[in-house]
């Protein structure tokens, strides 16, 4: 089992010599591995990665490629949008809380529109269109989307903008993404090793880092790092010994991962005196069609409404897990159905249609007289265009008319093509795929701190290694961004020791 | 600030000579450390305990005194109830989980029995009668009372059979268990060192621990513990900078605590390679007023119930924590108001009283007829004897009949007394007091594991500095259940080294 592969450090004394020598050790391939080795590259340094698949990718390449980016970016202003820094961060402290790292948050927005043309300078392109429904992926190769911004609280909190910038790619673009960082990693010269993994840091008898065991083929062999070892290994949702240990209720749910996030990375650099955070933290993808649900409403077990079903999925999922443990249903009627195009349903049925709200109460088993009570005070409202409960935007806002219809979201969702990537993972049992968000504590610089809050010398993390900008909350976005973004600063530091 | 004390251990190296010796340094007086201090010393280990404060207690003796016993004590077959250890762990796993520990829930449950006639032995007494309604502490000297294990959902798992011990104090009775504890522990002839706190462990090159840097005074010195060191220094609730990276919802709220619980033992534990688990658990205490809440209705800030009114209140606690962050009111009529005497009400004074629901809905802000549909709902049901929502017992259950009015939680409770202990610091401002179930990762004899999950050699761990037998979920009495019963095993688990 990965939770208990043994990672207790290896000390230099007993390393006779190092069997290959680099400046910077990058270990994992994903899209905070790729941005460290090109910026460490770039600084002069010779890297090599560590990669422990045959190629690079990792669960970044499977994502659906949104990078959370604003602050005014040429795509938010062709879109006509005015954006901020300090609106971009007061939107994220509130998501991605409580508990976000304010000076992450701040350096992450003050610096987005240079991270956006970063992103433009290796290839990977924005078109410059706007997507203006609720949705997981686009059915449009759109560059822009809405991530909760304009939806109830956050419109209230500062002006909205659209920040979820799309790589120009028909649905899921994390294999673009990948495709062109690795890409621009290899122009500057990075070496990597594939089907190479790391088992254990090197450190020295004043706790720094000097290297890491490697296993290639069964065979361990030893990497000096003269100047760090960048840990950019993701998360641990594959990794059920540690999901027990610090986020039991993602046990059961689906994982959105290529596999191989087994928090290796994490405690590697525990056993040598990292400290972590929030470790209970996840993202939450949740089986629905959101253009449906907008139209219809979303009730948990006892047929009670809990959220604007216009929001951002992603919030909705994180409120469906960690508040309704995932018992909830959509219920439509047949304007709500049929205003999505079949193609875009991704293979959602109605689990009960009826007339009679009576039946479908017995049906989805809440209590009688839940749902009619929960839908007459809704339509009533909906009829005015208001929602006084949670402020769904009156665009999505009419009285449901029978039939009406229950979709089950634990019966999960088929993506339209076998090439559907994450989404082919998502949702088997409970309607819920996750990754955890929770990881190593790092520095705004990319340093992984000790227990003390001082950097361990040498050591270093990005991506879902670490925590990174995030506390309890997550919108999608901020970890492709944030995975790039502090990627780039760890490279760089590590390369500049 | 507490958070940011270095805690870095002092390598053995370092040392020239130790100040002080003995075989088990136990570190932290409250009822894991006195249970520890006594079970080694019965050993035949010379012991030493040092405390920061002038005196044992800690947060147990400020605490409410209930523990979790059971499996046929004395006291439940003297109150008429079977009980069975099996059915003690079946209750503890569900209420105590997700990520409750399985191991240690059994080993508790299977030698509860024992447990409770150890507590005997030392002087504290049960009284054989039973307080048989909802009820935070219970205004007799009664011994038995419920847990929840009555109440819905817990009343289909197992068996239910009231679990709560307490001790024969009228109201608080953590000071009557510390004060015949310590009595035991210094009739053993363990030496204390009062006014002393352990600031770092010395350790080993081979990661073995030696002993701990205490200082008194202003003054540091050395004590190597030739058996072993007993970490029993709480949970961290008092420590802002742990709470923001591993619990920021608590931060807001109050603190069930005698303001020392900083976290330090894990954080000196953790720089010496252990593990955490749970970080993000706590206990929530609510102030309100469980007899009244049971004969009314409880309320989040969209008018919905959310629970039944009629479990144990810490059940109640969480769920209105971690699911409706605390926005909650309970709605009352005049005979759920006036069926709690006066003295029992705690201050507890109706925030507004009218016959009008709609005018009541204004009064605490949810969205109009939010409340009435709840009420008419809840009426309808409670005329039958039922409630096909929360299942809360046909005891309680009975129309409400206007005038109605609301209790505001977040006004917090009065104490009846100056000498009400924990009380006294519930609830400022949010209505919930908390403290950290999360810390070190034990074995279940109290060696603390390591990232590997293997022992750190010469370093145990029991009560809140450990996360013991509790995964993300609490109940009253097993924290200082397991302290105790934890303690005692981590004592002599020390010794025997």
């Amino acid at each position: 089992m990965n939770g208990t592969r043994v990672v207790a450090p290896l000390q230099a004394c007993e390393v006779e010599r190092f069997d290959e020598v680099t400046d910077v050790l990058v270990i994992g391939y994903g899209c905070a591995g790729a941005s460290a080795a090109f910026e460490a590259a770039r600084s002069g340094a010779d890297v090599l990665v560590v990669e422990r698949a045959s190629g690079a990718g990792g669960s970044s390449g499977l994502a659906g490629g949104e990078l959370y980016l604003g602050g005014g970016t040429r795509v938010q202003r062709a879109c006509g949008f005015d954006d901020s820094p300090e609106a971009m961060a007061r939107f994220l402290q509130e998501a991605l809380g409580p508990g976000a790292d304010a000076e992450k948050i701040t350096a992450y927005s003050e610096h987005s529109v240079e991270h956006f043309d970063w992103l433009v300078a290796r290839g990977i392109g924005f078109k410059p269109s706007m997507w203006d429904e609720p949705a997981w992926v686009p059915p449009t190769d759109d560059g822009l989307m809405w991530m909760g911004e304009n939806s109830w609280p956050y419109n209230e909190l500062a002006r909205p903008a659209p920040r979820g910038h799309r790589p120009a790619a028909a649905g899921f673009g994390g294999w673009l993404l990948m495709e062109r960082l690795a890409g621009a990693a290899d122009g500057r010269g990075v070496r990597t090793h594939y089907d190479t993994s790391a088992t254990r840091l090197v450190v020295h008898s004043d706790r720094s880092v000097l290297g890491a065991v490697v296993r290639r083929y069964g065979s361990d062999y030893t990497v000096r790092a003269r100047r760090g070892v960048v840990l950019t290994t993701g998360g641990f949702v594959d990794n059920d010994a540690m999901l027990a240990l610090h986020a039991p209720h993602l046990l059961e749910h689906g994982k959105n991962s290529d596999g191989s996030d087994d928090g290796s990375g994490i405690r590697m650099a525990q056993a040598a005196g990292a400290a972590v955070k929030h470790m209970s933290a996840a993202q939450v993808g949740i089986a629905l069609i959101p253009p449906m649900v907008a139209r219809g409403v979303l009730v948990n077990g006892y047929g009670q409404r809990f959220i604007n079903e216009d929001t951002y999925p992603g919030l909705i999922g994180h409120a469906a897990l960690q508040r309704q443990h995932m018992n909830v249903w959509v219920i439509v009627d047949e304007d709500a159905y049929e205003a999505v195009p079949e193609e875009q349903r991704w293979g959602v049925r109605p689990y009960h249609v009826t007339d009679d709200l009576a039946e479908l109460e017995e049906a989805i088993s809440v209590p009688p007289g839940a749902l009619r009570s929960t839908v007459e005070v809704y339509d009533e409202y909906a009829a005015r265009g208001e929602d006084p409960y949670f402020h769904k935007a009156a665009r999505w806002l009419r009285p449901l008319r029978a039939p009406y219809a229950a979709v089950e979201v634990r019966s999960g969702l088929r993506p339209p093509s076998a090439s559907g990537g994450n989404a082919g993972r998502q949702a088997r049992g409970t309607g819920a795929s996750v990754f955890t968000t929770g990881g190593l504590h790092t520095s705004v610089d990319g340093h992984v701190l000790d227990i003390d809050g001082a950097a361990v010398p040498g050591l270093f993390a990005a991506g879902r290694a670490s925590c990174g900008m995030h506390g309890s909350g997550y919108v999608s976005g901020t970890s492709l961004g944030d995975g790039t973004f502090f990627g780039r600063r760890a490279g760089r530091a590590a390369a500049a020791r």
